[in-house]
């Protein structure tokens, strides 16, 4: 039995996610069919992590267990196209996509202006009024560090309840693009919408909706009923999950 | 009455093509229709040209005639998502949006290897195998000028019987990409499909499927039969509309 180590790229519009669920087209599980249809046997597909409804990836990471090695030609031709494997390269079986992964590299796309560019409109959260930027900056640096993220996390966090609220974020910042911001969050692990609720509250900074020591409050009152809602879904891509330097 | 010149973006994809069909949802019908609840008169949406069923557009032009202003905001809000109004600006009454046209500019994407790119899958066409760089580059150079462009356009060629087939390409470039290459094309008009014509040639040639010779051939023998089929719709861009300068 070998372990596979799988890179996935996916257009999140139509999914409900990338965990199984009973009753949504997600992700994992349509891999999991095609592996079974491959290799003719029950194979699990696990993720780095979840994935909401609408989100994509650029990088996803997964791994399963393999008698034979799998064909990604073949593996491609059985998933839909919005969903495509990139890679597949065996690894040591003391890899596991979720548990060895020592953090996740999330970009938001925001577009502002008049019009929303009708190519990125799956992939952008688009806004009419333009956002401060060195509010926007001023409040990502807010980010930054060891903190409590209980504000930030919507109650079904996985392993929140074992784990506690506190998250180490690495980065947390916006640059400018042709249509807008591009905000890229690294960390070393992630609650339940945690980016998006904390681009939610950038965005109410940046607007001047919401004073931005209103962030220290946040983290102080361990209250997700006192921040922002969340950003939109289709913002949102998981471009990398890193690993330590013996499973890349 | 004001003239006024729009610009236009559109995701042709669910689209069958510019030009108001019987049974068939166009981006120009849903213009006019839009512009008749904005403006509560039957107004004509003349565009630049036809693009054809799948077909994209950065920046198609068109021009409709107004007592009134039409506010951009609230003639997006009643299209479609796909289809986007960039700019409305008043005009003088001699500009056309066909007739003044001076040259068009088009691009291609090739998406090459052995994965397509799942957010660009309906804004390229992808092949798994490799082009000859040069030979795409020495096939390419062989379009430029003016020639009789019978052998690359399909039959219902707009003007072609009063006109002929004789047209000028003044640019025929491909240009390396992340994931492929972009044919550029230019030129001071266009037959029916010449376009995908061109790149379905273009690839024929670049995968040594055909020599370069052929073009020549084509040219002389004035048979669509004769040349490779077109290629597909969607990775077709219409990217700009050159006007003289008194319309810009």
């Amino acid at each position: 039995m070998q372990r596979y180590k799988c890179k996935i790229a996916y257009d999140g519009s139509e999914y409900g996610g990338w965990q199984v669920q009973p009753n949504s087209m997600t992700i994992q599980s349509l891999c999991q069919d095609a592996l079974y249809r491959l290799t003719g046997v029950k194979t699990h597909f696990t993720g780095s992590g979840r994935t909401d409804s609408g989100v994509h990836a650029l990088a996803q990471v997964a791994h399963f267990d393999s008698e034979n090695p799998v064909n990604i030609r073949a593996f491609n031709g059985i998933l839909p196209k919005d969903i495509r494997i990139i890679t597949i390269d065996p690894v040591s079986r003391d890899f596991h996509a979720r548990y060895s992964a020592t953090s996740k590299t999330y970009r938001y796309h925001i577009s502002l202006g008049e019009v929303h560019d009708p190519f990125t409109r799956h992939y952008s959260h688009h806004m009419f009024y333009s956002l401060d930027e060195q509010l926007l900056h001023k409040a990502c640096a807010k980010f930054i560090g060891t903190h409590d993220f209980t504000s930030f996390a919507n109650s079904s966090s996985e392993g929140a309840a074992a784990k506690g609220a506190v998250r180490t974020v690495t980065t947390c910042k916006a640059s400018p693009t042709d249509f807008g911001y591009t905000i890229e969050v690294t960390g070393t692990g992630f609650l339940y919408k945690m980016v998006r609720n904390i681009v939610g509250c950038l965005i109410k900074i940046a607007t001047g909706k919401l004073p931005i020591d209103r962030i220290d409050e946040l983290f102080d009152a361990k209250d997700r009923t006192l921040a922002p809602s969340a950003a939109p879904a289709k913002g949102l891509f998981l471009c990398n999950v890193q690993y330590p330097e013996r499973f890349s």
